[in-house]
């Protein structure tokens, strides 16, 4: 019963440590991994794709998510009940606006001592959040105080919206943080859009409606605005990097 | 009980929104990926794979298989039941060879409309495959019509055997489409053959019967012919990619 | 219940293929990856990774690991049975410092005809590993003559040690085969080291005690000394690969 996730930028094979971790406190969890290919200490990478994914997870989910490149410092472990899901990572923002998205949040503390100074997935957040799915919530004392992390909102003036890059996917389509609402009041069918004031783009319900190799514009399946290329990569061609600004005149 | 299959070209994080879906729909099936590494929009690679992999399922597991390059358009979902198995995915090819290989089949058409025009493995496959997961059936009705594909037989005439490089390996092996029977009947056991006209390589029956670094024809885990090379890659070292064809005389 | 662990050098969808094997076996046996992304042939990597992950699992584990350059010629398949887990692989050495790591340990020999000569993964070593996990032991029998592979360990002479890169992970931190003991003795509170008679570094809890693109020794979560760089990659700032030797002049 019950479900674990598990997102870090770990790659290969730490996780699999984790696994064994909650393997023994918790055998009878369901351990998802949403992803361990978080750029390397990436924390607003992951908190997007944190914020993403744990809407489509029932009730009771217990997320772990660990993009952590100030382990073993001072900075405090933390626990999220959110939406009756709890998260559980660093508290670097990285949970920040997953549980802001689930709606009114909890923070806790955690108070335990990690065996480690490197491995706080293996040490801390996995023993905890196995405890966690099994109803036991030990180590965890409530506080008001955590790291907040909010994701930037575009700026629109008349025609021209500015937005930023939050992900690229593995097809080269760059998602934005600008919402399909607002392209959905501006996009001209069937006309040309100006991107970075150079590059002229259709906006279009999917990426087959243009021609393959075209550059287009998409309200993607987070009903974000995403930059893409109908078979093709579009952050290769335009050399977009997560973080990048992006301008559109409409 | 019971085992759905996800096969994609999704790479990081969008297939742990679909095992999100899955889990809220048929929580107690195990859910197996096939790989996410398909070469993005390769339908012929992704046929492949799942054409190689679904006969080693048990009777009743459900294959998702999502390589979709019109996904949002007038293209039709489909469900295949084969052999007592089930292929859900976009009627695009990429079901067809799995069908054919599990034997006589029968074809339906997915009738839901998706909330996306850009996801339909989360917003429609997902749920599909795991309703037939846990026996439920709804959308779906009967149709004769779908697109096929046909995986490609090599010619053979006399001596000269023209095939194509159907899947790259992580080791540089190079599957082709010649059947390990059509090698057995001509291989010359210690004497070589020759590649595209050019270069000499011997058959083995493994890949360590040859020296470190040599290329070799061998017949492979899938009974079909490999050139591959002992401790490298042959497909680095002939330059070949998938879809490439390739001529050996015996 | 119990738990069968994959431990491979295949990449992409092979892995499945034994996972769909162990589910006709083995149904309700939970699989855990360890990594499929072990760099090819390279056992000296794999049993490094094999040996720091199976002391996490529970009693009873079944691990199968394939990293197996010979496949198909006379080297034999080995069951090893180490401190009440299981260790199913190819005789090359790669289960060897696992199985030593756990304590005393059995080892017995695979009989059985493969299918193949190529994929043993698929055609014996899943079998037999998912008949271990339900209690079967067949095709087996014991045997004291198996391949011997020892972790190197450094030479310490007064303040130098020089070890050897057993791993690099994916931040870019290397793994030497130095225990923190050795350093724990020698490292020189605020004070810089020297690697390679050229590099200046010091030794820290942690990574982020020290400068953004600083390097650093560190003891790491294996407890073996790490050459690391504060958000970057230490392995490409100097150039460091598997197998490397590292002397430190502390």
């Amino acid at each position: 019963m019950g479900i674990i996730t598990l997102l870090t930028d770990f790659g290969s094979f730490y996780p699999s440590v984790m696994k064994a971790i909650i393997s023994n406190i918790a055998p009878s969890v369901s351990v998802i991994d949403i992803t361990h290919d978080v750029s390397p200490q990436n924390i607003t990478e992951g908190s997007f794709i944190l914020r993403e994914t744990v809407k489509y997870f029932p009730h009771g989910t217990v997320h772990i998510a660990v993009v952590d490149p100030t382990v073993g410092t001072e900075r405090q472990g933390l626990v999220v009940e959110a939406g009756g899901q709890y998260l559980v990572g660093p508290d670097n923002g990285l949970l920040i606006p997953a549980a802001r998205y689930l709606g009114d949040f909890e923070t806790l503390a955690i108070n335990i001592s990690a065996k480690s100074h490197t491995f706080h997935g293996r040490d801390v957040f996995a023993p905890i959040g196995a405890f966690l799915s099994i109803g036991i919530m030990e180590h965890l004392t409530k506080t008001s105080s955590y790291v907040d992390v909010v994701i930037q909102e575009p700026s629109v003036r008349e025609e021209i919206v500015v937005g930023k890059v939050l992900y690229i996917d593995r097809f080269g389509n760059c998602v934005t943080n600008v919402s399909g609402s607002i392209i959905a009041s501006k996009k001209n069918s069937g006309g040309y859009h100006t991107l970075n004031d150079s590059v002229k783009l259709r906006f279009a319900e999917t990426y087959d409606y243009v021609e393959d190799g075209e550059l287009l514009l998409v309200i993607g399946s987070f009903d974000l605005m995403e930059i893409a290329m109908n078979r093709g990569s579009a952050a290769k061609k335009l050399n977009l990097q997560v973080g990048d600004d992006v301008k559109i005149d409409f």
